[in-house]
């Protein structure tokens, strides 16, 4: 369920903690599975709805206190991940739809992994107040992050700046899920925390990339951005 | 802080709960204050940034539980939501940047909003798991609204339709908190509860909605967002 466009490519990709060679890696990992879901006539959109349906379970699960089975599905949930775009251009049928859905089952995702969190702070600790708005700070910066970047893309700007890209948050908060799940606890909520401090800190940086794209590229009197309209 | 692409309008906007007579009147109401602005050179983002903070301010007061405060605050920022596009308008300086900024911020205000909500019910509520999960929809719909309108639009397609553009979602949740503050507690809860069955619901509609208008539209052969790369 990870999509790029490929078209508005910035040149800070280097700044993403995790490096495309690992990604690269895995990807050659899932070649079976690709393989796999080719010959079960999966289509592309199927297998993003199957991974979206997948982590709808694993958050379940992490609400309910299994915290230990909820990073394992998680874990297998995010390979599959990349295996939708895989699929998608090995059957030779990328679509804009897909991508489109893609993104939005990602956002989508994210938020039902942070509210499982929530949920189960909610149902197990006595004192729920710190972790589960860490847990709303860490989905609205993370969320802000996208948006950011498509309202961009939408005015035909780049904003692929920032320290916290999806898989990096991803990998961090399930992580941080299987830690407290071994006993850990603290280590769910440094993750939180800190995905909460990048996923913000992102978004002021692409504010920021933004405006200086913007003032370079102004082009004068044109403007439908700001309208009378209800944006939403 | 709203914003929205006249040239990507789509044909659905009577589905909107508000007229758009109503959001009319409104701005009519609101000239003293655009031309106060004028004179004290405020520029339309700096106005942008000061409905921010309002809404800061507001979502600490309801946090602490002073929830007719925060209402009253709460209307008076969103008012001034409408005071930043018109100002750019008069003083002829509308920018991409600025519609950027207007709806990045939107999108935040209502994350803080969401988050104040929550915060009230957990430092004041016996049971907050059930409004904290409520405030955690709300808020994850009223994002996935506004991020697969921004996707879509990156796309080159419009996405407007839904039933809960955000000055209804806005209303529905301070109408809820002020009635809250008179006694009405179920009243927000209920709030939460629409905003977040309408908007999700919405979200559906508009995965569908562009479904249908790229099935319609699709270039053959051609595409570029679903991509190898990591997207947010």
């Amino acid at each position: 369920m990870s999509a790029s466009h490929s078209s508005t490519r910035d040149l800070r990709r280097g700044d993403s903690l995790l490096s495309a060679r690992v990604k690269e890696a895995g990807r050659s990992l899932l070649a079976p599975v690709v393989r796999l879901a080719v010959r079960l006539h999966l289509t592309a959109n199927t297998v993003t709805v199957i991974g979206f349906l997948i982590v709808l379970i694993a958050s379940a699960l992490v609400a309910s206190g299994e915290l230990l089975w909820g990073a394992a599905i998680l874990t297998a949930g995010s390979l599959l991940d990349a295996v939708d775009g895989a699929l998608a251009r090995a059957t030779g049928g990328t679509t804009p739809f897909g991508g489109f859905l893609d993104s939005t089952l990602d956002r989508a995702a994210e938020a039902v992994l942070f509210g499982g969190v929530a949920a189960y702070y909610l149902a197990s600790s006595p004192e729920p107040a710190i972790p589960v708005l860490l847990a709303m700070v860490a989905l609205t910066g993370s969320f802000l992050v996208s948006y950011s970047r498509a309202r961009a893309e939408g005015m035909g700007l780049a904003a692929e700046v920032g320290l916290a890209p999806r898989v990096e948050r991803l990998v961090l908060v399930i992580g941080g899920i299987g830690l407290a799940g071994v006993g850990f606890e603290i280590a769910l909520i440094i993750a939180l925390a800190v995905v909460a401090a990048l996923s913000v800190a992102t978004t002021a940086q692409r504010i920021w990339h933004v405006h200086r794209l913007s003032a370079l590229t102004r082009p004068a009197g044109e403007d439908t951005t700001r309208e009378n309209g209800i944006r939403g």
